[in-house]
């Protein structure tokens, strides 16, 4: 364990001289106070549930997965949850990470890349991926494998969609990171790093932006990088009752120590732009069975008029097509509904075909992927009109632990 | 040539039923308005030089280089340079590149994924490297070799300092865009790329954000990811004698087309984080010759306290060291002075060590580049005390031509 952590955790740098990120302005302000500052806001971080789930989609993303080291005791990696915790806990709460300015000849225990910026409604959410419980070949590497949820079996194929590269695909430990500053998202995924050396090494990240996804009814809907409106139609955070239906994980389901957590899942989905730039309007608009320019449903006028799947022309052809995205993904049709908490990406320059590698980085959380995202992404995987123009680059699921009480630690109840 | 160029330049698409992105806003706002609206802000398209460079520091960079495809003809590159010229002076007006909603079987010319954003201070800056002139061969590719600028000549190695990637250096044409939003930049460059489809094939992008820099005396100084305050001793684009003296190509300086125009030096340096963490507070205060927490030279008290060189301690030893990088980057010492714009970049994991791959969008305008980012860099390359904790890992040079008026273009003094 790297000394910085043994610092952190005794409290040697972790509670003595803290500063205040945003020093002088008030850290425990909540919408009300964002008025008075920008990057002010803060996201509550004790609760039932781990925040960034139904939190208001913020406007940047930061995903970080991690790898555990060769040779890591299980009470190696109990511990580091319990940094990670105390980390977590202080930065989102506009605390720095610890002491920026030691005496003597330490290294700060928080480089300061965010001081002055405030915590932005940071949200940092914690997964564990399958590889955590069993390897590959069947190892029980930390005594974890009897507490395998049923639910986190590996994604299955969805044939020629997925071109999937596994460097960029799962991981032990999955981190979502979002914030509305990206200097902030960088110091709490440049901290998770630091703190955990030796024990994990990181695996893959991804940057976002937009978001793709309103998650709020406070929230207008953003365009993805298609130009259409996206999550008109989402699971609100707010919709308590659909969230107990949707994405928590109730006790019957099981484990136990998953009551309410959630799984998380990530599809990194490049758009073929050169492509869609060459698609009519018609086209596009029928590809998503909306209109492009206010998102209303092509059965409709309004952006939040109800789809009417039934609706049809003079000849009777169907309005929203047979093939519309949004008709097979609507839960009428699909039977399937999941809380969706995407982001753009930009990720520079295809080095084969020189075109641009952007699109989605799809995220969605839900009480079980096998009867939620896997279900319905084979119901899209043959027929969806969008996937002429999409390709999947990655794939990742995570079981996102339930929340933490003041005392209390993330993944605790899988460790104890 | 693309179809969807042709008709951009036909006004076929580029000028009918055009819709202001963020309709129903004023996109003529200055400063005044940004209060009003977020994101409403614009900066001024046409002048004597171009936009980008005195502007104070945006949020967000998205630099892209395109190489010229084989088979490309001079007249082709000059219609390509009006097309943009029509392209940049939309969005940074904040108007789409073109109709959104074509009637008829048409692709839309401006594909929407930035409406409703604004402008968001969009400037595009477009320069030329040296291949466009002469190939690495000698060729003169497009009857330009006769106007290449005496400054244009390729940035020598650096030693050790150097780990430069040629496929995300250089390029023929570079642009640098910055903005408020990542999503409204990401909506340029996809139209860059878009418009110039058949001619050009995109080289390399860079994102970043912060800035790392201040360029203004209204700014507040940004810190790097290194946790400094960066840009307290850089030059300020409202300082009009600077920039003649330091930053405008004069018309003495040459060539012709030229005058009005900069060179911009980008050098992607990635900060070696896992090796500056563990750096003493003391030693990474010796490193920069300044104070982590609020900026001030180690021979002063507050931030814009003028370096002391001379300063010593009761022992007789410099209190700024002879190696300290502001002691050395200082004019003072190395007689350059150079306006720096530069980003803060996270792209993700290194594959081999797993240790993030982030740092610096070093990105510098000036006069003469020999005399200026080179002689300094020459200065700094065996001396400096950052170099223990930095690697060069790209490295490009763009000759910025002067800006337009309102019949204008960009490039017109070299291609007529």
């Amino acid at each position: 364990m790297s000394l910085s952590r043994r610092r952190f955790l005794t409290g040697a740098g972790g509670t003595a001289a803290a500063l205040a990120i945003g020093a002088g302005c008030s850290t425990d302000s909540g919408p009300a106070g964002a008025a008075a500052r920008p990057g002010s806001t803060t996201v509550p971080f004790e609760g039932e549930h781990q925040a960034g789930v139904t939190t208001a989609t913020q406007q940047r993303l930061l995903f970080v997965a991690f790898d555990v080291l060769p040779g890591t005791q299980p009470a190696d990696l109990s511990l580091l949850l319990q940094t990670w915790t105390t980390l977590a806990r202080r930065l989102t709460q506009g605390q720095t990470a610890g002491n920026t300015a030691p005496a003597g000849g330490a290294p700060p225990d928080d480089n300061g890349e965010a001081l002055g910026l405030g915590p932005n409604s940071l949200t940092m959410t914690f997964g564990f991926g399958r590889s955590l419980f069993v390897a590959t070949d069947g190892t029980d590497r930390f005594g974890l494998a009897a507490k395998l949820p049923a639910a986190l079996q590996d994604i299955p194929s969805f044939g020629s969609l997925d071109v999937l590269d596994p460097q960029r695909s799962n991981g032990d430990i999955g981190v979502q990171i979002c914030c509305d500053d990206p200097q902030v998202a960088f110091h709490a995924v440049h901290h998770l790093a630091r703190t955990s050396k030796g024990v994990l090494t990181a695996r893959w990240s991804q940057l976002g932006f937009g978001p793709s996804s309103s998650t709020s009814t406070k929230q207008t809907t953003p365009r993805n990088l298609m130009g259409f409106k996206d999550g008109t139609n989402n699971l609100n955070g707010e919709d308590r009752a659909a969230m107990t239906e949707a994405v928590w994980v109730g006790a019957s389901d099981g484990p136990a120590w998953m009551t309410g957590g959630t799984y998380l899942v990530a599809r990194r989905i490049r758009i073929l732009l050169e492509v869609w730039d060459r698609a009519s309007l018609t086209d596009q608009q029928t590809t998503f069975g909306r209109k492009k320019l206010n998102g209303a449903p092509l059965s409709g006028s309004t952006e939040f008029d109800d789809l009417d799947l039934d609706n049809k022309d003079r000849d009777g052809v169907p309005t929203i097509p047979l093939t519309a995205h949004v008709r097979l993904a609507h839960p009428t049709t699909s039977g399937v509904k999941l809380l969706r908490r995407g982001y753009n990406y930009a990720d520079g320059i295809d080095a084969v075909t020189g075109q641009l590698d952007s699109g989605l980085f799809f995220i969605a959380f839900q009480r079980n992927p096998a009867t939620q995202f896997v279900e319905l992404q084979q119901q899209l995987a043959h027929v969806d009109a969008l996937n002429e123009y999409i390709k999947h680059t990655s794939s990742a699921l995570f079981a996102v632990p339930p929340g933490v009480a003041a005392d209390g630690w993330i993944g605790r109840s899988l460790f104890e």
